[in-house]
């Protein structure tokens, strides 16, 4: 792995040239180019590779030799990325790579997905190659590497189930999370789960004269408006019946263990460009991101949006609204909860459209267990620093379907850092991670390798 | 004016070729050609005509020889247009000029501006000509037709102060507005006035991950609505201070008047395609439109927009807020209310601006003037039948200007049809109101030759 830092640098970057945006239907040849391409790249580290059709974008399957005896890995992972708008805000384009010291003087490479997944994908991809030039991979190895994880993975849940039998497996592996801080590596134990709908509210037919017919219509973006500010109250808490029922309180001395890792919220705030943090009263940042669920507009959209003014009533508006769930919180509640709020709430004189998008439960792992045990002495070997037990508030809704239709459990070791604006402009991906994080995966298969045995 | 039917409507399909957009800094080209291309008009109609620079478009400034002892008459109009977007709903393009049956089934002419203003203003060049074919025209006309009247003429009031010694008449016709129904031809008496703000909630310097910061920082999309939803109560009300303490309520005779004109309610939340008409309690349809004060948003724009999912917290979150002023209400005093309001409710954790695109007062006009009478006559034989006085919910914010800077008062003689859909896509003219508005322009300026004269 040492030896080949500059070239798993340019292969990374060949990576990140493919602008596979799932969510945007012109992309489609991007995203097929990518999956092949990444085939190739499984082929020539030594493992059989196919691109795997399904309903929408494809998986890339890649598999070791199967050695009776060894105990197997479902590497998890995807290649597909999130939209790179706002375009302006990158200082590179978003798919044009570019090796340049972030804002502390460190080498990373800037572009779309590099943090969130390609960097952290490719970390296994080298690894494997690695073990395969000097040795030979010590594990059975399954990499699942799909196309859809940014839109909620539609079409993973039956592939799945369809291929049940060959993606029998020990444990899972997913890089897609990151350190605690650069310095302190960590193994994720919880996620939030997500429900992310889409709120149109739909008035007249055309846009109309907001002179001539002001005051005779109602309009819809002033009911969106209404409507979506019913969604908390005065305290920041969001306003949905039984929205917190399911939630499940931190015990103190969770809260304890979480402070004492600290959090420098100034230091946040202004990396984030903001006077200060905020939310919800009587918890800290660290656990309202790790442990709270939120209420987010993501998007809106109504009427003339051009410079200048142009005096009309909307036809429509809408808004894309994504809520963050945790332990115990079930997707399809709070869904349902969601929507039925927003009916008995929409004012008169309007239609209402609410439709969900995807959802995914929280999920938790156990923080005791022999796979955890071999990431933690991984993760030591491949960072030089112990590794913080630490939670994730983005949501890797995979997690929860290789539990519930493989009935694996999943390790979860990620190499991003805070500061890599995934999902933002100018996301990046320390370089120094992704060397450490090869040495991690690389030292991962050698200390899997001991685990309890599949037939 | 009956001989050159055929020939108007070809005239008007040249001037509606032009995209003179005036909020759009890219259509400055086509402003000025169709600038040119209407002086140009004046000029074979028998007038003097030139392009005058403003600070922003120019204004076309026409004029008959001065004969003394004559009345002078002051035509304003405006070639500019609203932006034509959004063009999918545009039957033929809004540049394309098309004749066609409208939904009843009489003639119209298809295109942005056709109604307003475009075919108005064509209506008086018409007639112009055809008196100068066939005598001489009656009066001293002095026509200023603007191209910034759809962003407030932000440059007029400025012109018409350096120009007043210039612009000295005894009255100003404007056709900028409508009949009350097919067959029922009007004069306004009252127009709203028109504040129109833009109101900007910034957060972080990007957009960030929902699901990692969510929970941490405050989103100003969230607070966006949060603002916007506080600017009416459950009434239907505008909610801010100070907003109806001006607010001159119509007299009973008022009421009875337009009562006797008849809403069919029912057919307008037909034409509109709404289940209902809908607005502040305690008032009708026509009443709320003409003689009561709205707040609208009219656009909304955050974030992803996009087609299906992408996670963020959104750097920013803006609004376009109109507000339509009815007499006595001061557009200075409803700015400050407006901007007052929303600073002391800005939530904490974002940072609010809020800027003014454009400001006017609404205007009545008396309902018993000799120039009045004129008006009445002139319609009369235009349109072969009676014209009601009405209001209109609109805004032409010339009238006030003409009236504080030039001393002047000005008689609405409109020609448009209450579904020409102005502002809005498939905007039209209907064939038979052009003939008709041509006739009253001609008529007009021979009633009001007799009218007091100037020295």
């Amino acid at each position: 792995v040492d030896q080949s830092v500059a070239s798993s640098v340019r292969g990374l970057g060949q990576f990140l040239r493919f602008a596979s945006v799932s969510t945007d239907p012109g992309r489609a040849g991007d995203i097929h180019r990518c999956a092949q391409w990444l085939a190739r790249q499984f082929q020539e580290a030594g493992l059989a590779a196919t691109v795997e059709p399904t309903g929408g974008h494809p998986i890339v399957l890649a598999r070791s030799e199967r050695v009776a005896g060894r105990p197997t890995l479902l590497l998890y992972g995807h290649y597909d990325v999130q939209p790179a708008e706002p375009l302006e805000q990158w200082t590179t384009p978003p798919f044009e790579p570019a090796v340049r010291k972030d804002p502390h003087g460190f080498d990373a490479i800037y572009a779309r997905g590099a943090s969130d997944d390609k960097g952290q994908v490719w970390a296994h991809v080298q690894a494997i190659a690695a073990w395969n030039r000097c040795a030979k991979l010590p594990v059975n190895l399954l990499a699942v590497i799909e196309g859809e994880e940014e839109i909620g993975s539609p079409h993973l849940a039956q592939w799945m189930q369809e291929n049940r039998q060959q993606l029998k497996a020990d444990v899972a592996i997913i890089s897609d999370s990151g350190q605690y801080a650069r310095g302190v590596p960590a193994i994720t134990c919880g996620l939030r789960g997500l429900v992310y709908a889409e709120v149109m509210v739909h008035g007249p037919s055309h846009d109309l004269h907001s002179g001539i017919y002001g005051g005779a219509v109602a309009n819809p973006a002033n009911a969106l408006c209404a409507l979506l500010a019913t969604l908390h109250d005065a305290q920041g808490r969001v306003n949905v019946p039984g929205f917190y029922d399911d939630v499940a309180e931190l015990s103190a001395a969770q809260r304890q263990a979480w402070n004492r890792l600290g959090t420098d919220e100034p230091a946040m705030a202004a990396e984030l460009g903001v006077p200060a943090l905020w939310g919800e009263k009587g918890f800290s940042a660290l656990e309202r991101r790790w442990a709270r669920p939120t209420c987010d507009i993501n998007g809106l959209s109504s009427g003339y949006q051009g410079p200048g003014a142009k005096t009309i009533i909307p036809a429509s508006a809408s808004a894309k609204v994504s809520m963050r769930l945790v332990p115990n919180q079930k997707a399809s509640n709070i869904y349902a909860g969601f929507e039925r709020a927003l009916r008995q709430r929409c004012p008169a004189g309007v239609r209402l459209e609410v439709i969900q998008h995807s959802g995914a439960d929280p999920s938790l792992v156990s923080e005791d267990s022999a796979a955890l045990r071999c990431g933690l002495r991984a993760v030591q070997t491949g960072f030089g620093a112990a590794p913080v037990l630490i939670r994730e508030g983005g949501s890797i809704p995979v997690v929860g379907l290789i539990k519930s239709i493989l009935g694996i459990d999943t390790l979860l070791v990620g190499f991003g850092l805070p500061d890599d604006r995934v999902h933002s402009p100018n996301e990046k991906f320390d370089l120094a991670a992704l060397h450490a994080g090869t040495r991690t995966a690389a030292a991962l298969y050698q200390e899997l390798s001991a685990l309890g045995r599949s037939s």
